[in-house]
């Protein structure tokens, strides 16, 4: 995979069967199946969890009433359902409050959404913050439906309880931080968000196998933008040390992956993701204030360093935030790619370093060092390419993601002539 | 008209009016035909006229004595009239001295000047710091002559008089001043510059009109360079008070907008003009030494921060210096779209502010407010978007240019966002 | 020749013939090849020449052994060559120790080194660095070689000797240096640096007949890496004196020009040069470290501004290091044209000064200087457009190249209409 294959070799696989096992669980911003969700990714990492009680008040916003569905559909006079939770739960607008009633079509017809685009397409909708209720269904649902008089049930609970959400710290050598934020509040959608879970999980188990993290890594699971704010809030003491950060979401799907920079714009997680994203033909774009908790993250008064990975971004797929989000829509293949190019990003960030040319008249005779071709008159090798590199830019202030930027070189390349380089006391690390 | 309906509806037809009255007017850059032009301007605003004598010093010119036009023509041994001044006033070569004889074409053709490129269209010549004669015609008129004899008559007079030039001061709460000028020297071409005085007129009758004005607004109807320079050397006490300002210059005429930088190229008058511009799909230019007045305003000894406001500029459009520049060439809608381009400008340049968010942790919720959809799950509108780009980067010194330059968000929306959520305690203005 | 005529008139063939005296001559990194070559450029220009012995030390290199070749070939049971270094001196591999021995085919075969991709043409290849032999052939003649036994004979002596170099120093009014550095260690390629040698010599001897020299030049003429590496290991005083710098070579085959920036991208020498270049529709790039003795140059001890000049770079011409680098690859009209942009380079370097505009408040009245033309209403000419973009940015700390670069405006040009405006005291030359 890409100079990273030992990692993620089997991770692909792994990462889709979390997705498929989370994925039949309706989530939302608070209720069982976000518990149930953190229970699951509890099974692989050794997660903290929260509840925070519904009323507390965080910055802004205050926590919601916690909301449970037991049943809700449409059915005919003849009692059979003709929208049915039970068959997929974005049937149920999110926060839909309890109802039973019976209606005609055309009383029912303004809760009713459907796609515009894709006739056999459920559309998701959510009415967090205001109190409604609907339901979501394709147009052949609904071109079929009839003037009833239906049956309308929405069995659900809206009442104090809590939102919960769970962390994870994993400890390097520094107290500074990574921190890695996957939403996990949707109900039935593969690629957002869980495709951002299963990768932050596999990466999460990735890190604590590894001995010689200098970073620390703090990973996320919190319902989109509420959970991200409280987590803000109730971290006002640790948040300096978060001095980078990724969210994950939509790393599933097809299309190149495509990195949203920090609001600051020239953190180095903008430039380590860049660089790496850029290599790997994807796409790299300036902040904009829309999108997932990014929003939060950076807004002015925390402005964390945070940036968002994914693949082809939220409402630029037909797919997004549809039935269509599906397990044929994420692909182990595509999961495994993002992995990747997360762990390229990692080690831009935790091993940038500075070096210092110590043969710096002229090029050092590499040749008698075993580090040249002997025989003369051909190109130059990538690997040749990279000592070169390292050596012409190595000046005690100069990183090597600097000389990454500067040449187009790869950032891994760079690392691994550097480490010979100093092995052959060609170059000395500088501590900034 | 994109956001500026109400003033500039109605507004086309009335200046292509102003055009046509002017239009038939025998202007250069002294004599009657300017004093005719002003009081058909001065019919509209409130002008202050001036009159400078011949042989006044203005740096490093002299006023040329004034040149004024009873007749000119050519005419056959019959006298009939072959090219006649009565006919079309670019006949006959600005500034051309007097003339009585009876000529060869051999001997005329030296003084004859035609357009290379249209055989039908007569070009624009001018001698005014030269003593010299000419006239000018169509290709076609000039195959038609024959040999001759033909009688040649210029009936002018060249000798002391004045200069005249008008200027308007539109007052504001403030002494600083935006300056904007249109030069009236050019006999019948409706483009080149009858459009600039007519927006300029309907521009200054619109800010007449408004009570909130924070800006001044000055307003220059002068001869191109020798009028400027003469202005600028009459006005050096006044100058500092020029914060900006605008060459308005061709707006009548058909293809984008094309607004020229100042000489310097990032005074705020140069971002706001780009802002609008560019997303008006116009053409934003750098500073060159050559055009308009802006080369006298943007002088090293002056630097003034004047840029330039045109249609497709001088010399990119065939009919550039012909008599094919007429009354068909410009028309009301393009007046009109150039004026509603000039307000968003100017809107740019006076309401751009600094504002700071009041709710900088995370960001506010916004729903509660009723600034938000109630229904989750779909994009953004543009106005949601103004709101969360104010509030992403309202830090205390970013200003809404900036933000609208960052975000390639329209200034008018984002000026709508401001008051909004200032309006909603979200936002507070920062007086710098 | 663009500007330059009356310099390069001559030169295209000039330079040619010169080309193609050097041209069978075997050079390597040292011998007695080098010092032929340096006899016949000793022949054009007053050269210093200066022998290093075997064993001296420079920085991280010690100077080699001298080789040199008395014969040698591949030839069958009957005695008959089918390779031979007296055809083509590219068929011995450089720096081959002795051999002498009977061989299979089997046998020979890892000495041997042919094209991949074209195969009439014999490979360049060294071996400076290694004791090693081998022989450069064309595939077909290694298809119809025959399994042998074959008589292999290298005679070539590799003993204590020498490295030689020379160099020129054309001394100006004052002691900046501007270096220009052209290799002479490769065999029989016209291209590869014939080329480069012979522009140099063409360029000395220009400068050597010009009266106004405000810098001094300084012409290198060593073999490639280790020659370089040995001048500046003996020139320690005197680099802080070189302020400017271009390699040499590659300069007689087809294809754009294309500068290759200093390390550092932004010195004098890459402004004048990008400037130069791009206006003849070459190619500027930035530096990278792989390519000629710029890499020694420009390395962080000695941090030279030493910039390149090339037609298409090494590596991406076919023909480079092959025998299909000869004497009809290179072209007098490409030498003559790649002089010609030096030329101009170094007029940009040589003559970029800064003026302050004594008329300063608007523009000064060109017409009665007789600087402007006296009938108005037409476009400007280039030589106008110099005078007006020199007034416009003459402010005392803007120089001719800063207005060249930003107007887009040829360097020649605004040099002559800068001695114009001087002459009619519009200009004063500011000394900074």
């Amino acid at each position: 995979m890409r100079g990273v294959t030992d990692e993620v070799s089997g991770a692909g696989a792994r990462m889709h069967d979390l997705v498929r096992r989370m994925y039949p669980i309706c989530r939302s911003i608070t209720g069982s199946g976000v518990r149930q969700t953190l229970d699951i990714i509890g099974e692989h990492l050794p997660l903290q969890r929260v509840e925070v009680p519904s009323g507390t008040q965080a910055h802004d916003w205050t926590v919601s009433d916690e909301w449970n569905v037991a049943d809700a559909y449409i059915a005919d006079k003849d009692g059979r359902r003709l929208v049915d939770f039970r068959e997929h739960n974005l049937h149920l607008v999110g926060y839909s409050v309890p109802v039973r009633a019976t209606m005609t079509l055309a009383e029912l017809r303004p809760h009713l959404h459907t796609h515009e685009a894709h006739p056999d397409w459920i559309p998701y909708r959510t009415t967090y913050y205001h109190r409604d209720w609907g339901f979501c269904l394709s147009q052949r649902q609904l071109d079929a439906l009839g003037e009833g008089p239906f049956e309308v049930v929405v069995d659900t609970t809206l009442q104090p309880g809590s939102l919960s959400y769970a962390e994870l710290l994993v400890p390097g050598e520094v107290e500074d931080e990574l921190l890695l934020s996957a939403h996990i509040c949707h109900p039935s959608m593969a690629n957002d968000n869980l495709s951002g879970i299963a990768v932050s999980v596999e990466l999460a188990q990735a890190l604590l196998r590894r001995q010689d993290r200098r970073l620390s890594y703090r990973f996320l699971f919190s319902p989109g933008t509420i959970g991200s704010i409280v987590w803000l809030s109730e971290h006002a003491v640790g948040l300096p040390n978060i001095r980078h950060g990724l969210v994950l979401t939509g790393l599933g799907g097809p299309g190149p992956l495509v990195y949203k920079r920090t609001r600051h714009g020239r953190r180095p997680i903008d430039r380590a993701a860049a660089h790496v994203v850029s290599r790997l033909d994807g796409d790299v774009r300036d902040y904009s204030p829309y999108g997932y908790d990014e929003r939060q993250f950076n807004a002015i008064g925390f402005d964390l360093p945070v940036g968002r990975l994914s693949r082809t971004p939220h409402g630029e797929y037909p797919e997004y935030h549809t039935s269509a989000d599906d397990l044929d829509f994420v692909r182990a293949e595509q999961l495994a790619d993002s992995l990747g190019a997360l762990l390229r990003i990692l080690e831009a960030v935790e091993h940038d370093a500075v070096y210092r040319n110590l043969s710096p008249y002229g090029e050092p005779q590499l040749g008698r060092r075993k580090l040249y071709p002997t025989m003369g008159g051909r190109a130059a090798s990538d690997e040749v390419m990279a000592m070169l590199w390292t050596l012409a830019y190595s000046d005690g202030s100069t990183s090597l993601l600097d000389i990454a930027e500067r040449g187009e070189v790869d950032f891994t390349q760079l690392r691994a002539a550097a480490t010979k380089l100093a092995d052959a006391d060609l170059l000395e690390r500088v501590e900034l």
